[in-house]
């Protein structure tokens, strides 16, 4: 069993802390293998931001992501790129507020970014929205692994908020469960 | 132009955030290519904590440390376990406090832990330190490239002691630049 997951948008959406929290989830707090992995190149200075995770329940000897099964994007961009290295049975979770316009039928549109401004108060916590919704959709990470990686990373005194955002991501998970 | 670098400690010494900022220092901030990579297995349970990055002048193909530049140990474990994938003229860095016996002649010892809790009062900025250690003694990366990537990763509440740190290891850095 090995799940490949890429998580895309731009500088400042949090897909790098997103990942790594995901990543300790699986990692630490389930003992499965994971191999988590940033790449910077020439379009990092563009604003892009991506992170890929793989996780398994056997040692990892590829680190790469070939073809993923997982895609999550948070900005236009990101969808444009990424989506063709998506299984063709893989799930796509999409920002419905930043892509505007899906490239794929059947990609899942959740109301990330505009949940944690109306339910939250700040944008800043899509990423841990989005956490809760890819948890709810792809069971790729059990609620309360998320739980416990989030403790551990997200600032005191965001903790309370970040707790809500990763439930309410959940909650945006199960109401757009069917794709399409 | 490649250098391979691994940071390895306990969970909760900061080193994968560590990690993360130098990458985006090198990558975003200095336009380079970079991959980080946190691999997780049944040792993560134990508290063992790692992350390796790639920092070169072009696309890096495989992704993954073969024969690592640069290691640097924050915990006797680390230093035990890692020290053999260390290229014969590589530099290790190792935190004097918690790597009481340093298995490998000519690594350098940098009161990181210490410097950390008495100049700034908390054992929590050792991973910041230990990257203007880093910056210093290999010239992996620019500092100003580092405290950009501080600025942005840095909870506002402690960006000063943040930067503090990084300067604080900068020095430090320049007293220890021998190795032995």
């Amino acid at each position: 069993m090995k799940t490949e997951i890429r998580l895309a948008g731009t500088g400042g959406q949090g897909v790098i802390l997103a990942s790594v929290i995901l990543a300790e989830a699986a990692g630490v707090h389930e003992g499965r293998f994971v191999v988590q992995t940033q790449s910077y190149g020439p379009e990092a200075r563009g604003g892009a931001s991506r992170a890929d995770l793989i996780i398994a329940d056997e040692p990892i000897l590829y680190p790469k992501c070939r073809k993923l099964d997982v895609l999550v994007c948070l900005s236009q961009l990101a969808a444009e790129k990424y989506l063709d290295d998506l299984k063709v049975r893989g799930t796509a979770v999409i920002d419905s507020f930043y892509v505007r316009e899906c490239p794929r039928e059947g990609a899942i549109c959740v109301p990330m970014t505009e949940t944690a401004r109306a339910e939250l108060g700040r944008e800043l916590f899509t990423n841990i929205v989005m956490l809760g919704v890819l948890a709810q959709i792809t069971r790729a990470v059990k609620l309360e692994s998320l739980e416990k990686a989030v403790a551990n990373r997200a600032p005191a005194k965001t903790l309370e908020l970040n707790k809500k955002a990763l439930a309410l991501g959940w909650q945006l998970g199960m109401s757009r469960g069917s794709k399409g």
